[in-house]
């Protein structure tokens, strides 16, 4: 699989930006500003609200304590600790496919680093696989402005080669070759829906 | 659908009990003295490790408001709220289905009481319905040590009753009669997964 989105390497990155989403104001130029996170806490709304879609993020896993109970107000947490979650940020349903991804978001310009990406993640994201799940990372470049959707099956090289000390992170361009490129746009923000359907339309190609 | 698992209304309560589970100490007596989170989470964990489904609770949903950073140790939240969950407690995948439940517990002993279901968990139930999903609760009744997976379509028939304010609980009988009884057992506790298997035959049949 060959660049499946058609992303070309070089081209006006200006002019793209701005023919991306016509509907875009300068405050929010492209995905700038906002976070990953936000932006698919937006996309999976509008996905509820349409029925094309079931998607939420986990809660913040937390080790509460200690719980105070005042009087005639709500209990208030006043020591609690952060957890490493077990599992990924997201999960769901769609059109009857178990949803199953991490997502993470990068400073760097030219490579995806690895490093804060847990292994008991990585063991869950395989366990869904195995339960035919659709499993993937949406990885955002910050300062190049790209999302992309890679699926489990792609990482898994990338991986390999992270825990054989090879290389530490994935090269831009090699998330290009693998992934599906996410492009900004109106309503919903980040369509991944369609980078799913084509990674479903893939690999059941690759099982033929 | 009439008494699909087949459960006796009259029989020995005591000879039932230790006729169900040959393997269990006094102390670990049916489920008495564990609460159904544990059990589920052991059964849970069981699935997991067997490669039989991944299936996990959801962390409770907490809203940090300040987080307390000591030097030389880990973060410390210092002041944060319960939020009221908008989904279910437990979700995941097994062969392929998505499955969604919220488990609960009462000390009634003749009925299960709506009160404490939120309307904004039955559309998220609903939701996940209409994509597909295995979408059930997980009812215990303590005293009766009694768990049964009532289908969100059966679950229907009561909801609307409750909300018509017609009556605020469904029967014992009546959770007999529409859902699927699960017996404890040595290992995984509660064998969920084999009350899930009928509900997608039997759901299957009815849509013939």
């Amino acid at each position: 699989m060959n660049y499946p989105n058609g992303k070309p390497f070089l081209r006006n990155k200006t002019e793209d930006r701005s023919s991306r989403n016509p509907y875009s104001s300068k405050i929010e130029y492209g995905g700038r500003g906002m976070t990953l996170e936000s932006d698919i806490e937006r996309s999976n709304q509008y996905y509820l609200r349409t029925g094309k879609a079931v998607i939420h993020k986990k809660p913040t896993p937390v080790q509460i304590v200690n719980v105070h109970y005042p009087k005639r107000s709500k209990a208030v947490i006043n020591e609690a600790y952060f957890r490493t979650p077990s599992t990924t940020d997201y999960n769901g349903i769609y059109k009857g496919h178990y949803i199953d991804f991490e997502a993470k978001e990068t400073k760097n310009k030219t490579s995806f680093p690895l490093g804060n990406i847990h292994n008991h993640q990585v063991e869950h994201m395989r366990a869904c696989s195995q339960q035919n799940g659709i499993v993937f990372f949406l990885i955002r470049f910050k300062t190049l402005d790209e999302v992309y959707l890679l699926p489990l099956s792609k990482f898994e090289f990338f991986w390999q080669r992270y825990c054989k000390e090879v290389k530490k992170s994935i090269a831009v361009e090699e998330l290009r070759e693998n992934g599906y490129y996410i492009p900004y746009q109106y309503q919903p923000r980040l369509n991944y829906l369609e980078a799913i359907d084509k990674m479903i339309l893939d690999e059941s190609e690759d099982r033929v």
